[in-house]
């Protein structure tokens, strides 16, 4: 689906083609210079220093961006006279503006230049995170609208800006995903440090997003929690002089406004997570054996166990949540519903751990390739993997000692102790599944890679081999035989591939034949383990959704059951949970798309 | 001085030796293994796989070790009653004694294992790195003795406890100093996983000790200045229990505790850099042709006018500082000592920002070699300087965004204004002065960088050729000539070599003269580019030394003048500050690292 739309652009046509069948001339390649380095010894060497400090100095405006907005923020917080909403508002539209400017230019001019997009990185911007910046990204104009709404029938006590800044803000969202959308994968080979600034002020614009929703929404809880209090004790007596009236539309504005809230921060994490691999691509030159031949597909075949149990996982843990929301959204939350909710996870989490860890060793049973070429979309992947889960993970070890320290032998309390650790360890043997998942070739690739004539890093770009397709596709359907029987298998291939040289066609068919009859003798022995890793992924896969839907739309016990909130006091644990859910729920949505990929490859 | 003691020990005498004469046995060589890639095609590939398994599970167990310790130091912090100062001294000293005793054994077992350690990474712990663990670590050594005393003088109302802690942690300093300035060039080939683990709980029990070192230091900074309040208010009428008796003795105690506190930080910072470069080089080989054959040393020469400034610039800080001292810890802090500290800054930081970026600029019109070979020290010192960096950085942009936001026509106001802006673009363009820096080949390896038959990157080891010395030492001065002359240079130079082999040893004295001759002469055309980059970097090193004694023995006026304290709040600002000071010190220290490597090099 993305090979067509972009075919149908016609600079991006006219590189995809060049890239595909011939080598990219010397001439084409524009080295990039930085006035530093002027005297290396080499292009080669000038060019990799200058690519290095166009990333240093890129970078440092970043920071500076993020620093700048991230102290507007907190003085917002924190002393609400003198900093106000509105000029964070007016400091993040003058970033979105500049950001707007940047993305129209690059997609009317850098990416139109002549030699622009040589190469595309095959494994940036996937179709499935492709696919949830568009998802967040119409939601989040869904919010936007709901904003407006709510402001325009609320116009007699609020301010016309507070039209204004949603109106940018869905702009902003269309301009960024119509960009990640067609251009995630380019390799820009043209105007480096201007494209890379443009990157990473869009980068940093995105983060400051992210951090102003996830202080709103904290603060959001806040007021509810404080509201709800306050209700109790005036009931019946109201005082607010701007309130929803009673009409069917603005309260639909106001629901729909708090339930698509947190769609807006997973967006604002999602292009992050994009603009950073497409700023690592940034002159980045491929050589062309490093485009997989054959990509796998998403296939729903094989799978039985997994499906099921997830779906089982997927229902009870929607009961639970439906009745999660109904008790504690009441006046008063009971004990029995923490025990309910605790109870869930406690039954979830060690199945998942054990999934995880068989699923870890069938990968070393596995006698599979490891995929050692370079890769920032991995890299990133694993990084951002380990450091969502540190959220999760710290506020766990939190809870810990709280518990610990006050008195592990109430029912309660122990059930929340056992949740803690086996949470630590369901984060741990899962990250470690896919990380080792994410590294292995994909069984599809296995085949190049054990014919190193045809895959590899070779020093000079040179032309793929073109041979029939018949013929490569019966070898690549023999290589994926067990590699126990590898080399008698290869010996037998060579003979046959002498054999076919000279023999009629009628023979070549026979001999097709036969070699499908072996791949289909040994795809049976072989399948166990192949099957084993789709069923855990699978299940895995519907495990994490329904462990993230949960915190998303507002299950939140580890605030609600007051527990730790009494032993560390309201605002450290308030500023602890602050910085681990969001990174929890981002955490459960990346591992949703590492182990959607490690189901494809299996 | 390091070479010396290292031969005096046996096992690693012998490693010493076999590496620097012939190249390592293959089967000398323990490749890693691990069973989850078994499967690999080739050794190499099983080994670099193995070594990332490692490294992924070690930083796992150091990740749990540093969160559980984080969330004991949290709750000792915000729940005084459950948790004690006691417990978390346990916790400590526990993983101090697991330490002391995998340190033991590395030095007594794996060390003295056979090809233990093959090969040693010249640029890791280096003397001025080494010598400051001797220095901050004597000098905990001294703190903990103080502490003993002092808790031994007032006995009668001290548990027994608080003599046994500093016990262990002065045994832990002892060791510890000891295994890093022995072991901290090490690439280690045997027990890689055994001695990753050991070195990552080193790493994660030093951290934590600094947390807590940083909270109890701010805690006490918050305490004091509590107490003063208390002391303005019951002037005369003590109640406290536990106080010195007014013996010279206990004073001395109490204030040389508190004087040397800065450095138990410093020093488990330094400890944490020196063991994550010694967890890098587990397993690593490396080329014979990595070792620089002559390494340059510090010399004072040639140098005038930085070391006049730089002196010039530490005694009016002295003077500052100690007037500064005198005056904010009195009663009631002055307006004017804090308009005298901020001018000081404000005269001073602009000269260090243009000396950087005169510098950054010659660096560029040097047409010296980039040194791009892999080097983890060098790159943990990038991550370090930028990281730390970051600490000084945000605590100028929350000062930036509270004194914008109140009044910034004052004059105190505007003087930490422009402090602030001040500080931003100091610390950047010293950051990238050091970097550039960095990555240059020193002067001297320039000579061995331009005949590639001498010097480079060989696939295959051999031996440097041995020639005459007295043939080198004129090749070496040849070669070290401007840049611009270097092709008719080199061709005179070839002409020479031929007729060298005819002439007799008369016509050769000859030849040398001349040579030392235009030696000198091109030397005093270039020496303006190097004298100037030496001249910066001395005067740089001068100002981040006295930049680092203000704020380690206590002058904090962030904190002090209590602009942004009444803004963000007196418990944010404290958790800003506590964040970003002890980084600013770490930055400050490590700069001066970084510069001298620079003036050496230069």
């Amino acid at each position: 689906m993305s090979d067509k739309r972009v075919s149908r652009q016609k600079p991006c046509h006219h590189c995809k083609s060049r890239s595909a069948s011939t080598p990219a001339d010397t001439s084409t390649i524009h080295y990039e210079k930085f006035w530093l380095y002027r005297h290396c010894s080499s292009v080669q060497q000038r060019d990799r220093q200058a690519q290095k400090a166009g990333q240093l100095f890129s970078g440092l405006l970043a920071m500076n961006v993020v620093f700048l907005g991230s102290a507007f923020i907190s003085s917002m917080i924190f002393n609400h006279v003198a900093i106000t909403l509105a000029d964070v508002w007016i400091l993040l539209s003058i970033l979105k503006v500049l950001c707007l400017c940047w993305i129209i230019y690059y997609l009317l001019g850098t990416s139109r230049q002549p030699h622009a997009v040589l190469y595309r990185d095959s494994h940036a911007g996937p179709i499935w995170i492709r696919g949830s910046v568009l998802l967040f990204g119409s939601f989040s104009i869904l919010l936007n609208v709901f904003q407006i709404g709510y402001s325009a029938i609320l116009i007699q006590c609020k301010s016309g800006v507070e039209i204004v800044f949603p109106t940018i803000e869905i702009l902003f969202i269309c301009t960024q995903a119509f960009f990640l959308w067609h251009h995630s994968k380019d390799c820009i080979q043209v105007q480096h440090n201007f494209t890379r600034c443009g990157l990473m002020l869009t980068i940093a614009t995105n983060l400051l997003l992210w951090l102003l929703a996830v202080t709103n929404d904290t603060i959001h809880m806040e007021i509810e929690s404080q509201l709800r209090e306050v209700e109790q004790r005036f009931a019946g007596n109201e005082t607010a002089s701007c309130t929803c009236p009673n009409t069917t539309i603005c309260k639909i504005f106001q629901k729909g406004y708090i339930l698509l809230y947190p769609f807006n921060t997973e967006f604002c994490l999602v292009c992050c997570s994009v603009l950073y691999v497409m700023w690592k691509n940034v002159g980045r030159r491929i050589s062309h054996h490093h485009v997989p031949h054959s990509k796998p597909k998403f296939k729903l075949q094989g799978v039985v166990f997994g499906p099921l149990l997830g779906a089982a996982a997927v229902i009870i843990g929607i009961c639970v949540f439906m009745m999660y929301q109904i008790q504690a959204t009441g006046s008063a939350p009971d004990r029995q519903v923490f025990v309910m909710y605790y109870s869930y996870y406690i039954a979830l989490l060690p199945l998942m751990s054990v999934g995880a860890v068989i699923g870890t060793i069938i990968h070393a049973l596995e006698k599979r390739e490891l995929d050692t070429l370079k890769n920032p979309t991995r890299s990133l992947d694993v990084i951002l993997l380990m450091g969502a889960a540190l959220g999760q993970i710290g506020m766990s070890y939190f809870s810990i000692v709280a518990l610990v320290a006050t008195d592990p032998r109430d029912l309660l309390n122990s059930l929340i102790l056992s949740y803690s650790v086996l949470l630590i360890f369901q984060n741990i043997t899962q990250n470690v599944f896919i990380i080792d998942g994410l590294h292995r070739q994909p069984s599809g690739a296995a085949a190049e890679a054990r014919h190193p004539e045809h895959a590899g890093q070779h020093a000079v770009p040179s032309e793929p081999p073109r041979e029939e397709d018949t013929m490569t596709s019966s070898q690549r359907r023999h290589t994926e035989v067990s590699p126990g029987k590898e080399e008698e298998m290869k010996e037998e291939q060579n003979h046959e591939a002498y054999n076919q040289r000279r023999v009629s066609m009628l023979e070549l068919g026979q001999e097709i034949r036969k070699a499908s009859l072996s791949y289909i003798h040994s795809y049976s022995h072989l399948s166990w383990k192949r099957r084993a890793l789709r069923e855990i992924s699978f299940f895995l896969v519907l495990c994490n959704i329904i462990l993230w839907v949960m915190p998303t739309f507002g299950a939140h016990p580890v605030f609600e059951n007051g527990l730790e909130k009494s032993f560390y006091g309201y605002s450290t644990w308030f500023a602890i949970v602050n910085f681990g859910l969001p990174l929890g729920v981002f955490y459960r949505m990346h591992s949703v798309g590492g182990l959607l990929e490690v189901y494809i490859t299996a």
